[in-house]
Formats: C-alpha cells, structure tokens, sequence
C-alpha cells in the first residue's frame, strides 16, 4: 500500500520534472545543434568516423563520463559510463555518414564535394541528440540522487559496418537492462517496426591471367566464375521465399579487356524478415558462389562484411516511449523552415505531407525495408525504438533531400524531439523498476525462446576498410 | 634373291589376277545392288538393325563364313570367319540408318515415313561392299590356296553408338594384323584424313516437383540445373583450344510449365582433333556439370553414351589402297544418272563439281569434322580407309541427298567401286607380307607410343536405347 | 405490404421445398454418379474431351434442354437452355482430365495406362454435379412454374486451355444474371477465395541448321535464342512486384547434338493477383523473348495459350451459398471410406485432417495460387463459388490421390453435396429478385469501373491442339 | 644502257655508304640511349605522353626539322619533315607506356610505383630508334644532296587509342610512298607477320536507380543488361568463325549492393585475322549489346574506343629490309647483360632460347595474336616493318620482364639495331626508285582492289582519356 502511494508520490513528482526537463532542454540545444553541425561536416564514413567521435567523446568526458575506447579493436567505437547500481540503461548514438551524398544545407542538388561522403542517414544528429540525451539524464541524475547507471555507446559503421556486433561480442553491452535507440525520419513517434535480416559479404574469384588473344585457353577467368555466380542466383530467385531480397554488385570485373581476368569481386546483401529464414538461403548462395568457381577452375573466398537481425519490437517500451512523445510533441516550422521543405517537396513529387512533422504517430507493427545492426542488440536485449522528424516529410533516408536537411534547423529541431523523448523515458525506467521489468517479459515473450547468435564468426576481425573497393 | 624372284613373278600373277577380278565383280554386282537396297528399305536406327545384321549374316554363312553372334551383348553385332593363320586381314561393314532421313530415292525432297529413319549416311552400301568384298576374295583364296584368316565385322551404331568399342572390348578383334575399312562420299580414293575425337554423354539432373505457383522455394528444379551447366559451358568456350567442337540439345526440358521440372535431361557431345587434349575438356565439362546441379541443389548423373578416337592415318596402306584404287577408278554415269545428278545438285548450289565421281583422289591428310568409332580400331591396329563416289559430287552425308542417292543406281555403282578397291587391297596383303610389316612400322610410328584405352568404363553396359529419349 | 406477403410465404414454400429436394437428390444421385464415372474412365484432356461433352449433351437433351453446339469453333463446347425471360441463371460444368495422372481408385500410386491423362482435379465430377444441379433445376422449375431461363454451360479445356474465354467470346454468355460455379476440393462451403491471373504462351525460336561440328559458325542456334530468354527472364524476377509467378519448361530443346538447332520451345505461364499488373510483366516476358531472338539472329514466335483473370469474389452470393451450404451439410465416410482415406493421408504426411469433410467452412476471402478460366466469367457477371469434399482432407488438387478419390465413392458423395449447393441456392435466385440484384451491385462495387477485356486477341483460334508438343 | 650503269655506281657507292653509316651511327648511339631512358622514367599511357612526346620533338626540330603539332585534335601527335620532292619516305614512332607494369630495370619483378604504368612493350625504344634513324638520314640526305622527303610521324596511343587513325584522318599521311615501321621484339629480322584486326568499344547501360531492398521493382538494372549482353556473347562464341577473340571486362558494375545500378559499363575488343570477317562478328556483338537492354528495359550506348586492321605484309619490303638486316647484324651481351638474361629466363622457364638475339631471322608469313593501328597504316600505303631484339629471347611483349630490359643496355642495343634497318633500308628507297615501284606494286597485289576504310566514324573524337574508367 505504501509502495504505491510513493510511486503515485513519484509519479507526480516526475510530472512536474518532465515540464522543467522539456524546457531546460530547449535552452541547451543549440550547443548540441553546433556539435551535430560539425560531425555534419566531418562527414566520415564508417570506421573512418575519427573526428566524429573524437568530438562525442570529449564531449562526454567533460560532462564527467568515465570513457573506454576503442572497443573490440574498432578505434570509433567507445563507451562512456556514468553513475552505478541498477537499472543499466543504455542510449545508442551513431555517427557515420554515406559514401557519394555530399550535399550543401541547400533545398536544391548540391555537393559540397563531388562524389564525397555526406550525412544523408541524419547520421550526425543521432550521435547528438543520444549524447544531448546523456548529458541531461546524468545532471538529472546528479540532481535528483537517482539510483544507476546511464550508459552511451559510440556504435560506428552502421551503416553496412556492423559496428555494434563486435562491441556486444567484445562485452561491451553486458549487465544492460534497457537500450533505447532511435532513428531520424520524416516523422514523429514510438516505433514498433521490424526490419529486415541482412547478411552481406564480398564473394572474390582468384583466376589465372593469360594473354586474351594469344592463349585465351591458358587463362581462367576470374569474371567467369563471378558471372556464373551471379547468373546462378538469377536462376535461385525463383526457388526461395517470398519477400527475400538480394542484390550485388561487381566492385571488380577485371582490368583489362587483353588479358583474361586473375581477379573480381562481387559485393552482396542478402535480406529477409526472419534470421533462421536467411540462414538457409544464405547457405544456397554460397553454392552458388562455389558453383562459379568449380565451373570456371577458379577459387573464390568470402570475406562476410556485415550481418544484422531484424529488430525484435517491444510493446511495452513502444507503450512508454509512445506516452513520453506525446508529451514532447513534434517540431513547427518557421516560415523560412517552410519555405525551404515546400521547394525540397517539389524535387519529391508525390510522397508525404507536410505539416505531419508536428504530429506524434503511434506505434504500428509491420517491417521496413532497411536492415540495422541495432537489429542484433534487439535480440540481447529489451530495445526501445523511436523517430523524429529531422526531414522533411516525404524525404526517404539515403538521399540528398535528407542530408540537406541534416545540416539545418529542420533537421536541429528534430534531433531535439528525439533527445527528449530518449530523456522522458529514461527517466521513467530510472524511477519506475515496473517498467524494467515489463519490458523483460516483453522481450522474452517476443523471442519465444530463440537463443540470439551473431552471424560474424568468433575470429571475424572488423572489416575497417570495408569501405574502400580492393 | 630367290626370293624375290618369287616375289615378283607372285607380282606378275597377281596383275592377271586383278584385272579378271575386276571383270568378276562387274557381273556378281547386281546382287549385292539387291542386297544394297534391300538395307535401304529396312533403314533400323542404330542397335536396331536387326532385319539388316540377319541380311548379311545369311550371305556370309551361305558363302561358308563361320558366324559368331551376338559379340560383347550387342544383339546386331556379328562376326564372320574364313581360313585361317597369319595374316589376319579384317573388313568392316555398317548398316545403321539415321533418324528423320527417310527419303525416297528420287531428286527431290520426299519422305517415305514423315520424320522416319533413312540411310543418310550409305550404311546400306557401306556394309553390303564389305561384304562384297569378302565373299569375292573368300572365292579367291580358296580358289588360289591363299593362306590366311579373313574376317568380316558387321559393326552397329556406327552412328553415335559406339558399336565398334563394345566388339574390341569383348576381344572380337584380337589377333588382326590389318583392318579394311571404306565409307561412302562424293569422291574416290584412298583417305589419311583423321576425324575428330569425341566424347558424348547424356546428363541427367534429378530435383523436386513443386507447385510452381503455390510453392516454388518448395521445388528444386532440375531444369535450372541443366541451363546453369549450359551456360557455365559457354563460358567455357573462351578458354579451351581452337579446334575443340561442344554442342548439345536439351532431351527433356520439364513436364509442365506449373511444375518446377523434377527432371530434365541434355545431350552433349565434345569434339577435339586429339583425344588426350578432349579427356582434359571432358573434365571441364564435367564440372560444368556439377556446378549446375551445385548452385540448383539437384543430383546430376552423366551416362557416357559414345566415344570414339580420332582416326589415326597408315601412309603405306594409304599408298597401297591409292595404287588400287587406279586400277579400279571412279564412276561413270548414264544420261538418266546425269540427270539425276544435275537435279540434285541444283538443291546445293555452289558445291562440288560434276565429272569429279570419274576421277580417284590421291590420299590427302587433314581431318574432317566427322568422327567414327573406326577411330578407336585405328588406335589398335593398322587401318586402311578408302572411300568411294556414291553420292553426287556435292553432296553432303547426313542429307536426304545423300538418302536419295544411296537407295539408287548411282550409290550401287559406287559401292562396287568401293568394294574392288577393298579386294584388291585385300589380295595385296594377303600375299605380300612386307606390305603388312609396312603397315604395322607405320602404325607403331604414328601412334608414338600412345597406349589406347577406350573411353568407355569397363563395366558400361552398350547404350542399345540411346535412339531413344528418356 | 402484398409483396412482401407473398415473398414470405415464397420462402416458407421454399424451406420445405429445400427439405425434400435434398431428399430427392439423394434418391436420384446413383445415376449421376455413374455419368462421374465414365468420364472419370474417358479421361480427355483439354478440347479432346468428345466423349465425355458427348455423354452430358446427351443427358442434357433427354431431359428437355435445347443444345447449342459446338460454341465458338470449339467443338466439346456447348451450351444446354431451359425456360425463358428472367432471370438466367448459369451453372458450368468442366470435363476436361489432366495429362500424365492416370490413376486407378485405389489409395497407392497405380496408373491405369503409364503416362496416360487422368482426372486429377476431379473434373469428371465437376461438369455431373452441375449437370445434376441442372437436371433437377429444371424438373422443380417445371413443377412449380417458375419463371426464368436456365443454362447450363460445357466449358472444356479449363486446364490451361480457356475453354470459357472463347465461348464468352462467341456470345455464349449473352443476356446471363448470375452464374454458379463450384470446385472439387477437400472441404465444403461457400467460396471467397481469389485466384492468380495467368497468361500462358508457347515461344517458338526459329534459327538455321548447320552441322554443329562442321559449320558451327553457319548456323544460327534456336536453343541459343531461347536458352538467352530464359535467362534475361531470370533477370527479370528481381525487378517485378512481389508475389508474380513466372514458371516454364523447354518443350523442344532441338532436335539432335550434332545439328546446330533450328527450332526449340518454350512453354511458359506467367501469374499475378492483379491482370493489370501482370500485362506489364508480360510485356516484359516479351521483350526478354525478342532479346533471346535478337542476340541469337534467330526469329522469335509466341502463340498465347491461354489467359485467365484472377476470380472476383461476390459477397451476397458468397453469402448465399454460405447459408445454402448449411442446410446441405459435409460428407460422411461409411468405415471403408475412413479405412481408404486413412490409406491415402500416410502418403500425405503432416497435411489437413480427417474429420473435417464433415464440416462446412465460412467464406474467407484471400487468393489460391491456382488459376482458371472462371475469373474471366467472374469479371463479367457475378459468379458464385463453391468447394465440396470430393478429396480426402489434405489431398492437393493435381495429385495422384485427388484422381484416385474422383473414382470412387468419397469423390461422388462430395459431388453430391456440390450439386445440391447449386440446387438451392439457384432456387434462391429463381424465386427472390433481391438476391440477384444484390449480386449485381456487389459485382459493380468489386470491379470499381474496370472494363473486362480478354487477353485473347480477337482473331485468335482456340487452341485446339495445346496438348500435343510441335 | 646509261641508266644502268649509273645505278651499278650509285649501288657501289651505296655500299661503302652504308658500312661508313653503321660506324657513325655506333658513335652516336649514346645520346639516343639516354633519350629512350628519359622516355622509359616518364612512363606516359596513351594520348598523356605530354613529356615524351615533347622530347622526340625537341629533338627533331633541333636537327631542322619542320614540326607539325597537334595533329586531328591530339596534343602529343606530332609530325616532323625534312627535305622535299618524291619520295617520300615515313617513319613511325611510338612512346606511350602500358598501366600497371611499372617495373624498374633489375631481372626480378619490383615495381617503382606500384600499380604504376611502365614500358612493357618497349615504346621508349620505339620511338627513339626512329629518331635516330630521321636524324641520321637527313643528316646523310643533306650531305649528299639526296633528293626526297623524310617524314618522322610521332604516333601516339598505339595501345588500344588507334593515335594513327586520327592522324591518317587528319590527312597528315598524304603523300606518303613508303611506311616503314619496326618494333621491339625478343628477335631481329624484318618482319612478314600479319596481326589481328581489331574493335573495340565501351558499352554503356543506363538503367533506374531504386532502393535494392524496398523497391527493387521500380529499378531497372544496367547491370542486368550488361550480365545478359555477356551472356548473349558466350552463347555467340559457337557461332562465329574459329580465330575469332572475343574478350571483355567489367568496367563499372554499380556503385553500391543496396541501390539498382543505374549504370555499367563493359569494355570490349573484338579480333579476327581478317578485318572484313570481323564486321560481320561485330554487328552480331552490337545484337547482344542491344538485346541486353531490350530485356532489361535500360539504354545502351556504344563508344567505339580502338579499331585496327590486320597488317598487310609487303613482299619486296621485306626482301629488302631482311638484305639490310643482315648488314646490321644482331645484339651481342656483355658478360654482365649475359647473367640478367639468363637471371630473366629463369623467370620463363620453357621459353626462347638465349643466343637467338645475335641472329637475324628470315622474314616469315603467318599472323601474331597482337593488334595494332599500324595494320590501317598498311592498308593506306606500302609499308615495311622489322623486329630488333630489345628483350630477352623468350620474353613476351607486356611483361615485366620487356620493361626491363627496356630501362636497360640490352633494350638499347636492340634500339641500336632497329634504326640501322631503319636507316639503311632508307638509303635504298631514296636512291633507288625501282625499290619504291615494287613496293607499290606488292601493295596492289595483296590489297587485291580492297579499298581501305577507316572502322572509326568521321565524326569520332579521339578518346583521349580513354585510359581513364568512367
């Protein structure tokens, strides 16, 4: 009895602190819109993200962090840890941008260097709103005397890298109770959305260079054993399950025309809604792959570059998160803001509607067609999921749409929609062990069992140059 | 130098003996012309000539032959024996028809069976020379004393069954000294052309039958594993010798359309002018092979379905044959034949040359693009081969020209020219034994050392269906 | 107020009309499960069905209905009239068997004629349980007076043939109200299920012959051109929406290995849930066509086999049927028929369960992977569908199995409850106006404006001959 | 009468001419030595010989040449003429290097910038031996008031940029009577050896970019239409005559796994002993380049990078430069050159045998399997080519190993060598008009009325980066 009247005690105690936490935040962000800015314009690459998180780092070190680094021999992996005791809860912040979207903070196609890298995942602004988020709950922390232990992981290389599978393998994630996570987007709210499995390597064909002219038959090609391969997996799409995808590309086709190739490289991504699904057209993909090369007499070795589980959602941190955002609410545009996200529209006939920026979504089931390595840590433990809306509406990720509005206000005013909603439900797993808790059942109810298992083998080293073509 | 006395006045007989026989022939020929065409009628596909094996092994027996039948389980296979020591000379006859070339004989194109078999080739000529020839020397050297073994070897399936291999390895020839073998053309003379080695093999692919709308990841199609293989063999292309010939059909391409096809089947044969350089394609091949059945998870079985050697020349029985062949010389056509001829050949503008089937060719070496398991006797023992103008010039085997002509007198005709050239060679050898020492020197010295060994296991059982498709 | 008076009074009349028609139908289902059974023995496949059209014709006549025949050039078509004005109502019936399922009744693989066709889908049971449905039709409609036109349709070849799709191209189907349809299934009730729309073809590529060992180079390969469209199709399967199937098989794969081939075929089916959707994926079929043509220098030829529209389900008359169905009932196996079905299931392992024939199932909308010629009629008027017990629970249709049980007593008593589902709810139709018109807009609100246009070109004959490969 | 003797004079005085011109030229050779060192460090690829192309002509216009610079649109084509009236008498000269076999002059593979481009073929002695040879004959042509007109053509990009052609083009060989050529070999002799006529060509795709997971069905692959034009083009190899060389590379094969490529690129040569025969392949190559687009629904564009004819050999040429040859003699090794011969052959077990490099060879018939723009050249006009011994016998052109030896003495002996042939051969054509009329003569007769045509279209520009991939 007296329990609950504490924690109704609490509970209007923490109501009053969310609305002085709400505006406390908004008096700090523009320090945070600066750092987001200048990782906007780091703009490196995963594994390569060494200002970007020399710039997290120090951040956090000032705040009174206790920082590790790196993690699992990533040199921009890093965690910093503050307080102790129960619950660990843990925030996630990435930082690494794409290859080829260089991109002014202009509503127009413009690169700030040509074919160079750009933050067109908003990247930039999920490292730091999570670090904005960890900033605060710790003052809060130290404010308030709250019992345990706040936790930021540096995860680089998401996109593709899989940065987060060898700092979970490396023991960096072990004793967390909860992560929360989130993902800049066209819109506000709590996510319960899946996302795709992907496993992903680099098939190579070693052959025997001959003159092509003179001695075609003393050579074995390398391009054939990778255009078998490839025509193989044509012939294979028929023959798996619906909703599969694969999809390659040749990162090396021999060359020159004279001389029969001794060496190509396919790069490929192979994804669907259920890991064990995956594994098993993934084994017919590697017959395929060897298949070219026992055709072609030539060798062939996979160098796995990536592998992520779909993520596992969770109802009651959606439930939580979903009540949070609520109280934090969308982003208003200015009418330059607005000016700028109707010209950004006219280059996206079609999609969106501007205005939703400001609503909060509800939690809806169902599955993106992306793949995220926070799919794996969703399957060790209960993650929290959600979205703000740093694009404009209608903007997809991976175009220079978004990473325009990442290097602008739009794209400021969302990263502080997402710091707080992180800081509301923090607060709550802080103070509230029911949730915790809930979140536990939650989780184990959702895996049925399933026993999670990384798909990089245990002597895997981190592919840090996964980025450069061989 | 008594010796040669001998040898010379043996010389001077042998002139007398030669023109009378040639004079003999003229007048027994009309019966073999029956017996010629009696085989064109019959026109049995390949292990089926069971009408046309009981032909000639009646006349051989009637004519005091020793029969022996069936040889190495091949119900149309037979020998026929006379005389007997040293030497052993061997004549060769075949008598299969080819499928789809049933022709009438007339100068145009008209079947007698729509899509039936037909003697496109002349085995109906080719087998009943032979035996022309045997039963005319078998009246000479019982007429003269002659001493020595003559054999006659009715050999099936010339065309792609391999029906000579079966015989050798059943120890049918063993003990021969010299083989006589002929084939019908469009010229005559003595031949050192050599053939293309070759290789053929049907491979089966075994997968599982599913729905193909309703579940094809259910199915494993035995259809994608043949066209894999089929297209990792024209990569392939690329990187063998020049010279080498691969060409295949698809036997069985799937039941229906709504299955995914749980069997499917090609046909294949490789070519090479050297049979060691062909054992290193085959190889390739082979794989080829699996990794079809590799990238689509089905079972592929081969069955080796024929395989003969490249022809290897004997320049001194070439050179005996050529010196006969003069004192035979070529066929002279009626006004009607002419005609006939002139029809003809306005079906194949631009070959050949008319007049030419009066003239004997001298022996020329190359290779034609043809292969015969005589190939395979000539890698065991010296082997004459001549050939004889029963098609118009300009007339390619494998037609329904070719069909026309062997069902005609102008076929007959040259058949007798082959059949002389066969008994005079035979008379030469039989009473000249430096003739068969020549021989035997240049077969040693032609085949270098090489050791034949048949292509086909041990243990393979004679293709007898292989006119069917499964 | 009268009229209503009397519609009440109509379907109180009705019930106990019901009552003994079900009764009736029992006493006189003997003779119709004799009529099952002979066609059941005939076994024609598609346009070859004479005597079997021949067989129901004959029953049709005796009974007093006027035959149109053949129908639109095909002659196992035709068409069976009773009554005269409105409404009309028509029940099909199909009679076509399926190629390589000959089966005996018995629960073990046993084919009465190896190879031969049999009827795997239980057709012989689907055209005499309309037939029974029409015979009784027309005996209550004479006893009662009741106004309207019955028709019964003898739709052949619906097994990839489009039987219907040329008689509703004659006019065939002119002036019709409703149309009922029923299905051999391993359950009862009332059908909501979509199906995939289908456009099938053969495409034939024509090149130039030339000896494959000889002259590679002087001919033109028709395999080539096909073996290139089969893999641009394979291609293809990536980059077209989900759920389209595209399955085929090699029907000609040339003629002999040594001849380049100068004709092959393919035999291909191409399905989605939307025609729309698929004509654009046809459209590219026909360009990978052209490709392996224009690649191969060979000539590309498609004769459309057959095309069917997805089925567009009716809620009233799924409704209708539904309420219908109860009063029919399932099937109850005496315990021979237990014993035989128990046989078949342990060839069937882990599928359906015994029991469940008893039952009637409620409509649930959805798609099957099958398609028939029954969507076209579905766009055009508004159909009904039923599915009744004729197989073993578990039993897929184009089994083996399913044939077994269309000859014997389990496949008759489920025809019987198809033909007293179309009994009564066709009496529904004949005496309630309301029924029909709630039909009619149900059928204008599914195809929402979409005008039915058959993909048969308008000058296309039917494809009488579709079972004999060229 | 007066004529002849005048001639037997001029021939007397020709002799002691040409023993006195060896000597000098021996006096003169270090400073030649230097400059082909200079050319052999700049390593220059095709049309970027800015360097070496400026030194040749400093050279020249330092001697009092009339330089002519850039020629049809290329800035490193030059050409260089000195006297006037007829003859007039060409010599070509080469300088561009080849990627990736940089390779300093040591006889172990060590290359100086890895990856880097070197002179594998030797064209640092290409083009410096014909400098020398121009110097030295307008020095000898001034001195003796030898009346003509010497042409020294700069030609760059011989490896796959056809420099020739533009320059041909461009008019800059109008005139001409005799070409003579020569080329790096491991042999001296003058040379009757004909070459492959060659095609090449980028072949461009351009298809839709879409997200490869979320829509890969509003994609349209460019690497699929250039997967199915190679694919078309192993199924061509069948079919097309034998000495065909069809070889090919993978240039671009998308950018990223996750996206559909909206661009590929395949570059292409195409070969064939004759230039007329290898039309007809490449119409058929642009059919499969087309049908890879047509079923892939994406855009294809052809740029045309290389063209070359075969070379037509010059009977009275190379009579003439063979007597010339055999005045010069061949390359002796120091004891030191001696041991890095033998160190390099090591490195080719199997090939040359040392010692050749002192023998002149007699010229000989037949065809190389190599393919150079100088063919066009001999198609034009009368042309003359000879060989110099500039790599170890037994080494191949475009090798590390002729890099070597390129940088080093036994390079510039073979050098030495090449420009003698050069320059005596010279001496008999300006003094000797007979010389020229036989060569024209021999011209018409090979040529046989064959009226030369440029395979580059008019309107072609030279693919001046042609060494760079898009």
């Amino acid at each position: 009895m007296r329990v609950i009247l504490l924690l109704a005690a609490a509970a209007a105690l923490l109501a009053d602190d969310k609305t002085a936490m709400l505006q406390k935040m908004d008096s700090q962000s523009p320090h945070y819109g600066e750092v987001s800015r200048k990782i906007w314009e780091f703009a490196e690459v995963g594994y390569k993200e060494n200002k970007s998180s020399e710039l997290l780092k120090s951040e956090l070190k000032q705040a009174g962090f206790a920082i590790e680094a790196p993690i699992g021999g990533v040199p921009t992996a890093f965690t910093a840890a503050w307080g102790q005791g129960k619950p660990v809860i843990a925030i996630m912040g990435e930082y690494d941008a794409l290859p080829g979207l260089s991109q002014d903070a202009v509503p127009e196609r413009r690169p700030i260097v040509n074919g160079g890298p750009g933050h067109g995942c908003g990247h930039n602004l999920l490292g730091t709103a999570s670090l904005f988020a960890a900033v605060t709950l710790k003052d809060w922390m130290a404010a308030h005397h709250i019992k345990g232990t706040l936790r930021f992981y540096g995860t680089p290389a998401e996109e593709g890298g899989g940065g987060k599978l060898y700092m979970a393998r490396a023991g960096a994630f072990n004793g967390v109770d909860v992560v929360l996570s989130w993902h800049p987007a066209d819109q506000n709210g709590a996510s319960m959305a899946s996302s795709l499995a992907i496993i992903s390597a680099k098939f190579r064909f070693y052959g025997k260079a001959a003159h092509a002219a003179a001695a075609p038959d003393a050579g074995r090609s390398a391009l054939d054993g990778l255009m078998i391969m490839g025509q193989s997996i044509e012939f294979l799409r028929e023959h798996i399950p619906d909703s599969t995808r694969i999809h390659y590309v040749i990162t090396n086709g021999g060359a020159a025309p004279n001389i029969v190739p001794d060496y190509a490289e396919m790069f490929l991504y192979a994804r669907h809604p259920s890991m064990p699904v995956l594994d098993g057209i993934w084994e017919r993909i590697l017959k395929c792959a060897r298949a070219g090369a026992l055709a072609s007499e030539t060798r062939m070795e996979m160098e796995l570059i990536d592998s992520a589980y779909n993520i596992l959602p969770n109802d009651s941190l959606a439930a939580l998160v979903d009540k949070n955002m609520r109280l934090v609410g969308g982003v208003t545009y200015t009418a330059w803001e607005q000016s700028f996200a109707e010209t950004i529209r006219k280059t996206l006939p079609g999609r969106g509607q501007l205005g939703s920026q400001e609503k909060v979504e509800p939690p809806r089931e169902g599955f993106t067609s992306a793949s995220t390595d926070a799919g794996d840590i969703s399957w060790m433990y209960p993650m929290a999921a959600l979205s703000a809306a740093t694009f404009v509406p209608g903007v997809p990720p991976h175009s220079w749409q978004s990473a325009a509005c990442a290097g602008m206000s739009i794209g400021r005013k969302g990263m502080v929609v997402a710091a707080k909603g992180l800081v509301l439900t923090a607060m709550d797993l802080f103070t509230d062990p029911a949730q915790v808790t809930a979140a536990k059942a939650d989780f184990e109810k959702r895996r049925a069992g399933y026993e999670y298992r990384s798909r990089i083998p245990a002597d895997h080293k981190p592919p840090l140059n996964y980025r450069d073509n061989k």
